[in-house]
Parts: C-alpha cells; structure tokens; sequence
C-alpha cells in the first residue's frame, strides 16, 4: 500500500496555514509540525493581527508542538514551513533541537541561509518542496498589497 | 539636578528580572524595555517554567512592550539585558526595529555576534554595563546547578 503520508502531503497542509494569514491580511506563511504521520501543531503568521513581531507561523507553531508533547524539544519532529525561516524562527528551531525542517521557498532577502544562523547541528534540512506553490501566494499577496495602495 | 537614570540604573532593573528567574530555577537573565526613562516592560527567562523554548526574557519583553505601545515597533525604546542576546532574541530584535541595545554580559558561546546575525541597521548597541554583577548570576546559577547533581 502506499501511503498517502509525504513530503507534499505535509507541505499543502503547511500551505493550508498560508492560506489562512493570506484570508487575514498577513504575511502569507505557514506551518505544520509533524509527528509519525500526524500534525501536532499548526501555525500562521500573526505579526499583524497580533501586533506582535515574534508571532510568526513557526514560534507559534513551536510552543504548540512543545505544549503537545509537554516537553520543551521536538524531538522526533518534521516541521514543514512554506517558507525559509528567518534569523528569529530560525534561532527558536537551534534551540528545539529539531530533527528535520523542510522548506518550501526560499527567501533570499530575510531567510536564515543568508546570514550565519546556524541551525542544531542535528537538524536535516530539506528545501523546495512544492517551492512554486508556496512562492506564488506570496507573490499574490505582494502584488495584491501594492495594487491596493 | 542629576538624574538618576543612566544605563546602569536600568541594567540594576533587568538583573533584579535576572534574580527572579534564578529563584524560580531558570537561567538567569532579566530585560527592561526603556522609553524617556520610564519601564515599559519587563521580562525574565522562563524556559523551564513554561516548557517553552521561546521564553526567554528578551522575546516576552518585546511582546509587552509592542503591547503598552499599541504597535509593533519599538521605536524610541532600549532594551537592557542581562545575557547577549542568542540567534532568535536578536533576529526578533532586527524586526522590532529597536534602536538601542544594552547589553550587560557577553555570551562567547550562544550570543547572537558569535554567528552572522544581524540586528536592524537602526539598532545602536552598547555592551559591558554592569558585566561583572550580570556575570555573576549566570555563574553562581551554574555552580550551584552542578552542585545538586
């Protein structure tokens, strides 16, 4: 049998979340942490409903999966995020000890790879799953914003 | 007339949130967020407490200082804090825009200057306020923590 559990499955979920910032005006990103086939947690990016700058899809999607599992490390964890993290999220990722991250687009400008942030030395990283998708609600959601103002 | 405010009036304020996360067992470090010379928020690490990597002192103080301005920057603030800040403080420090960082003791191992993080150009920092005392803490903290186990 095969089995319906991969990497895209987790990622359209995570793309799900995106969705769901993009319905609220945010940032479009978002995330799932993933355990033996199963969803955790979930998350979306909230900087602004929120007012708050750390309320990024992925520290919200951290303390979820730690509240779940009712220890602060993620181990044996698989987060899914649609989009390479920043220097912040990146950071609380080093500091869960993650197992495995797996990113959909890249960010260039804002993601962690461009600058030195390293990651816990036993995460595995995967990139571009579903890259196309996860890009283009952001592209959407730039090009919507601008035509707006 | 002299004031009574100077950095290390307000960096004594970030060690007494220092003190409380060591009697609750937490590494200690402590943050005051400043405006005009008056506290808007404060902050002590509870990682253990809450079970929640993301608590450190530094993150829930920008919250609540986001949160007494009504707005997601922290302009016109400082941040004293005890620790150099790790990869994710400083990374969500770059989003918050601050533009004045004080930072009492150096962290040569998981402070965010050991990697490539970058704080927001705005952000002007000032390090070794009070080092030895905002030391001190961390290290009695350590050996006492050895010493129980």
């Amino acid at each position: 049998m095969i089995s319906p559990f991969n990497d895209e499955y987790f990622m359209k979920k995570a793309l799900e979340e995106a969705e769901m910032a993009y319905e609220k005006g945010e940032i479009p990103v978002g995330v799932v942490v993933v355990i033996n086939d199963r969803i955790i947690a979930r998350g979306h990016n909230l900087t602004e409903t929120l007012n708050d700058i750390t309320a990024h899809a992925e520290m919200q999607a951290i303390t979820a999966a730690a509240n779940f599992l009712g220890g602060k490390y993620l181990l044996n964890c698989t987060m899914y995020v649609t989009l390479e993290p920043c220097q912040m999220c990146a950071g609380a990722l080093y500091w869960s000890q993650i197992p495995k991250l797996v990113i959909g687009a890249s960010d260039p400008n804002r993601g962690y790879r461009k600058f030195g942030v390293q990651l816990h030395p036993k995460t595995e990283v995967k990139s571009g799953i579903m890259e196309t998708e996860c890009g283009d609600i952001l592209k959407r959601f730039f090009i919507e914003k601008r035509n707006l103002n």
